[in-house]
């Protein structure tokens, strides 16, 4: 297996290494000794250009020949599409109509060549495999491929690079790419390190997976953390099981307020879902209490229209 | 006459060499080359700090041994505070009744001794006065003071070492310290690069004190901006009216729209007073095309609970 090391050396020419930044007075505040590893600053504004860039260019000249293709909505929409274009590759983006345009302008400006679809899971599949068949593009899943999911471990590798000394890392759980990689990341190079995850009260499919031990859906998903609503898939999911300690489950209140922490103190724009890993890691700092905790902030992204404190 | 250059060399133990952002995408937008001088991750959130470091590190040992004192309900007395308490002095701060307790809190939290008094100009003047017949302390006023306007050059020295071919540099215009600092800074180094200040249209003194030759004061402070709600002084007006090339006026609306697109683009937070700068500058951006330009983004201390894009 290449080793995440192998998959940082690759990626490394197209994507930033992010600051990691500290703060005595947030340390002061939550009792312990923080490192905020900056993914808002990374390319597009998110860690999945790590994964992206990764899952492409391990294809085959022959696959690149003929391209990508995603479904998303998100920041991974973006991301394959700015890694496509870097590496002079075609991709297709399915879009759900009810994507904002800021978005699906984004995407168009990167390069992504996007096809709109109705706002359910099934049409975007079934678009994607549509134009899968009809281009011979290869399917690249947002989280459940696991070339995107060594990329997006690079995050907690150079974390680990700059401080050798972490008791635990923090990141968010949504489709379960970025704590899988994290995973991979700290087994290989620092095993006593402790992997936690973070998740919505109101979207805790990965917390009910855990603990039925088999992958479960979220039943709401009323979230200000909109990037953390989907769930975890085959590829991940064994990953997670075996080298989690613990998803902590956050309420709304509690991601706000992180939010603003970090806003406020850090003076960096992080968007919610990032602020559900640092939200997870104040609920367990009385157990963590003078350790050294490494934190993903997953990215910056943000509608700022919709946030209001 | 003593040269930034020495300023930024004796303050530098103090400080934070604070990063220059740039985002191509903003370029785009805007229509020319922008480096962004990030004083919001300066100590206490503002570049304040250099000035009052400085304005303390240049009193004899015997003024040190008395103490400082100084009256603002803002980021100077915040600044006024660590740097004295940094050097091992005294600082007392008169600061009004109505200032907010987090920042009353701050201060008392950097060592500083605080004074509540009437929230009226003449009672903080009047117990600030008191204070240093009482105590032997020496004024240090937050704009109006060679030493701390030299200090706050420091922003704009420290961009010329990385960024010496600007054609251009914008920073807000309130109490006029940084303004004047700055240009005596690109005096020094850069003489043909110009100087633009933005000021909000609702607390226009110093543009209309440009226009008149005298100092004017504010008819009135309605601005988000609430940084920039003081007047000129006698020592910085002659170097502003010698070294400006214009000042820039914005309205309410445009300082919004120019904060949105910092904290959306650059995933920083900064404060409106900040912004002012930026919006001067999408103001000016027809004659500035494809030019060189740098912006001093003043601070980062917002009340996170005011703002609504």
């Amino acid at each position: 297996m290449k080793t995440i090391k192998n998959v940082a050396k690759k990626i490394k020419p197209y994507i930033h290494e992010t600051p990691i930044l500290t703060s005595t007075l947030l340390n002061e505040i939550v009792g312990c000794n923080m490192f905020f590893k900056c993914e808002n600053f990374q390319k597009i504004g998110a860690f999945k250009m790590r994964g992206a860039t990764n899952a492409i260019l391990n294809l085959s000249e022959e696959q690149k020949d003929k391209g990508v293709v995603t479904h998303s909505s998100g920041n991974f929409a973006q991301a394959l599409s700015l890694a496509a274009n870097n590496l002079g590759v075609t991709a297709y983006i399915v879009m759900p109509s009810s994507a904002p345009k800021v978005k699906i302008d984004a995407v168009k400006g990167y390069g992504g060549e996007v096809t709109i679809c109705l706002p359910t899971l099934k049409d975007r599949e079934t678009n994607a495999e549509r134009i899968s068949i009809e281009n011979g593009a290869t399917f690249i899943h947002p989280s459940n491929n696991l070339d995107v999911i060594k990329g997006q471990g690079t995050a907690a590798f150079e974390l680990l690079e700059k401080y050798s000394n972490l008791d635990a890392i923090f990141t968010p759980v949504g489709g379960g790419g970025l704590v899988a990689g994290t995973i991979l990341a700290v087994q290989q190079r620092l095993p006593n390190c402790k992997i936690y995850g973070g998740e919505p009260e109101n979207a805790d499919d990965a917390f009910r997976s855990l603990k039925s031990g088999r992958i479960e859906t979220n039943k709401t998903a009323d979230t200000i953390a909109d990037g953390l609503k989907t769930q975890l898939g085959d590829i991940n999911f064994p990953i997670i099981r075996n080298g989690i300690e613990e998803i902590v489950l956050v309420t709304e209140d509690q991601i706000l307020s992180a939010l603003k922490l970090i806003w406020s103190r850090l003076k960096i724009v992080i968007e919610p879902s990032s602020a559900v890993a640092f939200a997870a890691l104040i609920n367990k700092s009385s157990d963590l209490n003078s350790k050294n905790i490494g934190v993903i902030l997953s990215g910056g992204n943000v509608n700022l229209d919709n946030i209001t404190f």
